[in-house]
């Protein structure tokens, strides 16, 4: 943070064993729930100083500042904690218009559809934007 | 599941090491992200059995019928999943409009506010039903 000596808000995050917190990013204006990505204590620092989501990639274990390669970026317009602390909700606008490293507007594209032993996952969103052109982690 | 031999679209979900995936359950007609929490297998095949909302609860560790002790069912309206398929999205119909044990109509009632040093998680959202009158887990 920058003029941050005050971390109080930081610590009252109930990080995980693994200093960690899942964080949704819904959109600002539709609502719509775009991403779920995890976060540490340093990761939430950034995205308030910067006003642009920074995430934890827990594959790459690494800060990973969404959109850095895809342009993509997520402008945060609030905060949210819930009500153990243990969650994170982020109001966004989405840059391009795409949250989806598959080139879709939102990662929750795959519908539960059909009944009984027939039930399956159906891609309910069209690609936007081919994907391969970049790769968020 | 009922008429469950078919189990492949529960084992399409990238359970973690666990057995667990967040599920996040969305107000199908305002949008709003009302409570994260989470699945294992059988939480996810009986809310999809049912038509609302059963969880794991972590500290419990045990299956949570949301709503079973304050009557507060999310009733399910769709399920998604992710790109990953590690997150779970639910968009329900929250049965009397409360869907936090705190009394709250949502569990993200805490924003991020001020600038700097004084930053600080205010709650925005007004308590509508007295707390302790139930207890979800």
């Amino acid at each position: 943070m920058s003029a941050g000596t005050d971390r109080a808000w930081l610590e009252a995050v109930a990080w995980n064993a693994e200093g960690l917190a899942p964080a949704l990013a819904q959109d600002a204006d539709s609502g719509e729930v775009l991403t779920l990505a995890w976060m540490n204590r340093e990761a939430l620092a950034r995205t308030v100083e910067l006003g642009e989501a920074v995430y934890w990639s827990r594959s790459r274990k690494a800060l990973w500042h969404k959109g850095e390669t895809s342009g993509h970026f997520q402008r945060v317009v609030e905060v949210r904690i819930d009500c153990d602390a243990d969650a994170i909700l982020l109001r966004v606008r989405s840059v391009g218009g795409v949250a989806c490293h598959t080139g879709r507007r939102r990662c929750f594209f795959n519908r539960l559809e059909g009944e009984g032993g027939e039930r399956r996952w159906v891609a309910t969103e069209p690609v936007l934007e081919a994907p391969g052109r970049f790769r968020d982690g």
